[in-house]
């Protein structure tokens, strides 16, 4: 087997290769423009803040699959003492934190995932390199997010408490939520969408979360890849651990991850996975209003494949 | 020795423990009202954004002075790999970082530094405990900020590019920079003051930035603390490493890091280190316009006692 | 409840503080002189080796219980890859491992576990520090061991394949053990217990392993101890991953570690757990020889309060 | 420019690929017999031990270069404390370790050095993977080595204190000083090759220690590598950070690291660096007797490129 001819084909029409430069690695991060933080802005009504990260700790998301990711574990390099070299009667602590940069709430460099040997852009493989990290498309290169954010309620607009496992979210329900919420789209918006999946992760069912159930697990269909590029939207998040449905729509294996290969990179999309967009979702149910001020600062980690960042909604 | 009075009483007088209920943990944290919020969105203008955080890297800020702090260190899990359990033709890239939670830009837990056996709101410095981390004010209970920020640019109210070793910032200057700018501090604003000492570091000399010349740092002065206290100002960040200058003021070393005694563990102020003010600093010269929607969101670290950001002005 | 008086009581009776002088930190690694070293050369008779450390993997005999112990992470910093300082056609892989000192085979340091506040050597608990590590009895501070081994092999002692849950070997086994095998114990060899609960691991029962079943444990019960003190042995080790049984004997939970607490901190004895013998057990079932030359080589982490170790039996 | 004949030819002279099989992964190892075991016990005289390695610390040998490398991070999981859900009297510390593998004394593994995109065996580099280590000679395969170990001393038999920067070990050197040591080297022997140049580490000059003098440094030069396979030791190791000598002795930049290349790839000679024989020295010098019982054993984590070594003489 090999790729489906649907998800190459998308791959090349969608592709955002040289659209800003040969040397570009901000992809759709160009669609955030001084006008975008603007609007953003002016989204702000009642100055109410919904943090959208989930809590770092070692009992997080990450269950051991896929493997070599690692919730972080914290440990400690000074636990109320005063450093040998200052004097005083001060006392302090200090820790240090490992973690998969993946591990919680975060936001994908470009160059995380690709094929046929080729990242965004066009550039090879091999300038992902271990030693200092990747010297294409890492996380320092990710732009910081300030925008209009709108939320895309998927189990509220299918009038259900969340979807079921295997479910793709379509184009047509991006669209129906749309304009149930009355909004248009605008180059430069970002798209939050919420499935109501990080529920089983607030429920004590990590694994549930992780992997589904079967192995089926909630996200983006394939139809939401295009649906993000004709609207020009910066970047598409999501309160699942897979982002995308697996198995893939087209019960072809060798398309596991299409929306990620052809998001990251071909198009240059910001993607993310583990928001939680379950408190943001109340209040948007409450007033109607889906749109806010969303601001998320990747954390900079040189030459890093993922970013950890704390996003927040303001209404 | 001891600490001094001045010390001593400016922490009872300005204590805020019990201020909002026996069990609070935000601090100062709580004047982030929804109304600072809607100040900080109608503080943008341009829609120009900020990134205030400095790179983290393995030849970040950190030199080993305090022992037990470490620059990221960035490493790989996976590298244009497949996972054994998923089929398909794509090719990903995992990484792992280790890092003190105080390396680079940050925001300290209010249980980061204490004295007198006492963390903020009285509590014992046992409840910091090593498996699991602390169990009072840790990192996760650090507020999101969405606020109007405050550029005090030291160097540029004084006409110098940046300041001497074991320049004190004091009240005097913070009100001549204020006043400068025709702006007025309201409750919850946070304060950024910029002394230009991170060009150090951003011109390579790493150990001139981290621990200054002849063990002489730039940084907040005692008198500051009040200032900040009586305007309630929600927080309060600096562009060097220490913070607070060095030696102390008083001459007297058992006051070493009374700054960040008082505002932390009596005040609960929100506070941090190595932010990067210097292209936000140009633009406010630029238009004369010194305030700005400051968005920062603490990596939400269950147990730390400091707390990695990302901090975004938006003009 | 409190302490038993029995466990109270046998601490005091079997203290070795001060017997190697105040300082001393080596506790019953004093035994291991020259002439025991010899005594172990001496019972080289095959020249056949047996490595006694499990493989240090991902999914190690950690299982997270107790939380804060992680098995090995394995990382890479570089990958086939050349040193940009380095010219040539050669090319390398680095790598970086994270993990417990206790995480797999190990042997504790003396610091490791105490009781009312005090450790080896009437030491205060606070000369432990988490910047810069242990300042007592570090896992630097441990002897390397070379002396002759002698294999207890309890199962086959008592003709099973492996002992219940809940057991708890006896000096009364030790003795039936050490009779059969014709030998007698001398001031400095170290004793290898074996309960083969270490088979569950190989099988992949990695949680009956770590925590038995119904949390019931196979290891030393407190009879031992004494034993172990009255024939002056540098060490105990054992193939199980309490070490001891659980729960305690006695029926009293605050016993519960009593043989850590006594031998640790009371005696300074040598003692380690996740030690493989199943391959040593077969070959000395099949020669009938239980004794050999023991070698084991603490790796000498400054500070730590447990060491990694790859123990040798060489018949 | 390209690798020297004369290296490549010795590469293909000297290449034990199939010697033991198609799949052998020991390489030299497969010197180290029951009877090598043997003679190593028979070599114990006095039964004086001498470890081998350096202590494990934040500041050990690792300087920084090559970058990637780090020495030893200790942190702390527990502090005295009690886990959760084990109750009594006892207090606990746990800890963590983060290092390179190779950050002190270590033994390679048999993939950590390659050239022309094969490792030992002829197989391909694709087989070190970051998610799960190397597939193909990781450091759990290599031995445990259990044999007689013989000291050349460069500098005594030279009648300096050290050898100079730049110096290359000769087979002539090498000749000699077993010559004058009355030895006979026999198959699977170990050979302790000591340079003194770790006393600059000792003495607290860690950098002349790490590049040497002018980028010159210490160590094997290429005329051992035929002496070491004419003669089948077992494995090599030295005193020094580099292992063998820099720049290369042909003046060709690109034969850097050729004693690696040829040992490593071709040969699968066991080797490694950062030991110290300093004590060992001192006792053979007095004694005149040159062979003892060496023990090493590498730590077995799976998959890694190199493995941390605490070896042991004894006389």
């Amino acid at each position: 087997m090999a790729l489906s001819d649907e998800v190459r084909n998308l791959g090349t029409k969608l592709s955002n290769w040289g659209r800003w430069g040969d040397d570009d690695q901000l992809g759709c991060g160009n669609f955030l423009t001084p006008a975008a933080a603007q609007r953003g802005a002016a989204a702000v009504r009642t100055g109410a803040t919904f943090p959208l990260a989930l809590d770092l700790k070692a009992d997080g998301v990450q269950i051991g699959q896929p493997a070599g990711r690692y919730n972080p574990i914290l440990t400690f390099t000074s636990m109320n003492e005063r450093d040998k070299m200052a004097p005083g009667i001060w006392e302090g602590t200090d820790d240090l934190v490992t973690m998969s940069t993946c591990a919680g709430t975060h936001i994908d460099a470009l160059c995380h995932i690709s094929y046929d040997g080729l990242l965004y852009g066009g550039r090879p493989q091999s300038m992902i390199r271990a030693n200092g990290g990747s010297t294409w498309c890492g996380a320092e290169t990710l732009p910081s997010i300030v925008t209009r954010g709108i939320l895309i309620d998927v189990p509220r607009t299918l009038g259900v408490d969340r979807v079921e496992p295997g479910h793709a979210v379509t184009a047509e329900q991006l669209d129906a939520a749309v304009s149930a919420a009355g909004l248009t789209i605008e180059s430069g918006d970002v798209i939050c969408v919420r499935t109501g999946d990080v529920q089983w992760y607030h429920e004590g069912d990590r694994r549930r979360y992780a992997v589904g159930q079967d192995w089926r697990t909630v996200g983006l269909g394939f139809s939401c890849v295009e649906w993000f590029a004709e609207r020009e939207v910066a970047g598409a998040f999501l309160d699942t651990y897979t982002y995308e449905v697996m198995p893939p729509e087209s019960g072809n294996w060798d398309d596991l991850l299409a929306v990620h290969m052809v998001q990251l990179r071909d198009m240059g999309l910001l993607q993310g996975q583990n928001w939680n967009f379950e408190g943001l979702a109340e209040a948007c149910a409450a007033d109607g209003v889906y749109d806010f001020l969303l601001v998320a600062a990747p954390e900079p980690i040189v030459g890093a494949t993922s970013a950890p960042v704390a996003p927040i909604a303001t209404k």
